[in-house]
């Protein structure tokens, strides 16, 4: 896969299982795709902002194959799929060191913020992903 | 104190240490505020939609006196005061049975909606709030 | 489906779109399982407590079909299904009203709390969730 | 102020006034406090496995100056002050570039994780805490 970034777990994300809560898997996949706008030279608030374009969310699929605990540093690596000009989706794998903990899925489409209505995916983050892929 | 509000601790609010995390606390706090404002005939989605006002912290204190456990249900009293025209504060104390646990304050005033600018406490919300108090 | 529970949307669950956040849904079911669990008499900190047993998230899936709102009103329907001697799944229906706004599966097994193995879902469990489907 | 550290905003932490949840910046906070442990050759899972320790949280303050958005980056500032003994607090500052946005202050104690009772702050922090302050 193409991209990956580094996360240390915060206390505040750890259940009483001692381990990070379920809950926070959906937003560590957010911030991989803030991350991964952001290195396209969109960052979200930007398309959000200058594209008047929300990314929605559709499905979530998340597989836990092994708890992650508070002091260690994950490592999720993903990669964006374009279905067709209006549907897209991002893969995630996130790791320990080599350890695979946790894989996920996501399918998402753009609405205008103005109006709320499915808009096709913007060139502008088209164009910069087919060069991503390269 | 003129109001209370009944609540169970979901699991996802604990944390490693196996109590209610702190950063918990300030949501408690808005619930019961959500509460008391729907028990006016004002729920916060209203004062949004009909009257164009934001109701805005200030500033936040919380004294945690004895941790909260997951499987506890916690009993939230509080009251508002007025202060002046613009501004007033909610206190709080969060019990589990009879033993305080918790202590609490928050600050507010209203902001327009429309422009983000400070406004005086709607005449809506006065009202009702005298008439809880007698 | 056997079993609802009605559920506020709190503010602090919104985002910046204005509507829920996407990772606050799992937390919808997991307090529906808790509710589950209660309604059979057996409520999560007492299987974690009495049988030293924590219940384990192995999968989750969600299907966001609709936005929901601040100020909404959510009913969460759902039900058990016993895979076989380890694994069991619920699924959920989450109705604002009788709009259908989103589906879900969760999987899950259950794990000794002493020694963090997988055991067999506990009797305990088992003979109340027959007893719950009649 | 000696030690700071940056910050993006993510957009799970907004909500639907648009702007950063108050409920986060105890999270803020935390994060803060980790690093600077951290900083210490002290991270805070190895206090909790090594030193048995826990750090408890008494009071929390917030004094929340101006909103703070999604797409900006805060720099938190801050110091810890031993007061005694047992007690110790941290002041921090939170800016965007030069803007003062949020003021704060919390009061711990630490306990002995295998009893739960109030210890003496561990020498092993004391130290690096003198050294750091040089």
């Amino acid at each position: 896969m193409s991209f990956s970034i580094k996360r240390k777990i915060n206390f505040y994300e750890t259940d009483a299982q001692g381990v990070v809560h379920h809950s926070n898997y959906p937003r560590y996949f957010e911030e991989f795709r803030g991350e991964f706008l952001e290195r396209l030279g969109l960052p979200y608030h930007k398309v959000r902002e200058d594209l008047k374009t929300d990314i929605v969310l559709l499905t979530l699929y998340v597989k836990y194959k092994k708890p992650i605990k508070f002091g260690e540093v994950i490592r999720i690596e993903g990669d964006i799929k374009i279905k067709n000009k209006y549907f897209f989706s991002f893969d995630y794998k996130i790791f320990v060191g080599n350890d695979l903990r946790t894989e996920g899925k996501t399918e998402h489409c753009c609405i205008s913020i103005t109006n709320g209505k499915i808009i096709s995916i913007p060139k502008e983050i088209l164009e910069r992903v087919g060069g991503v892929k390269k």
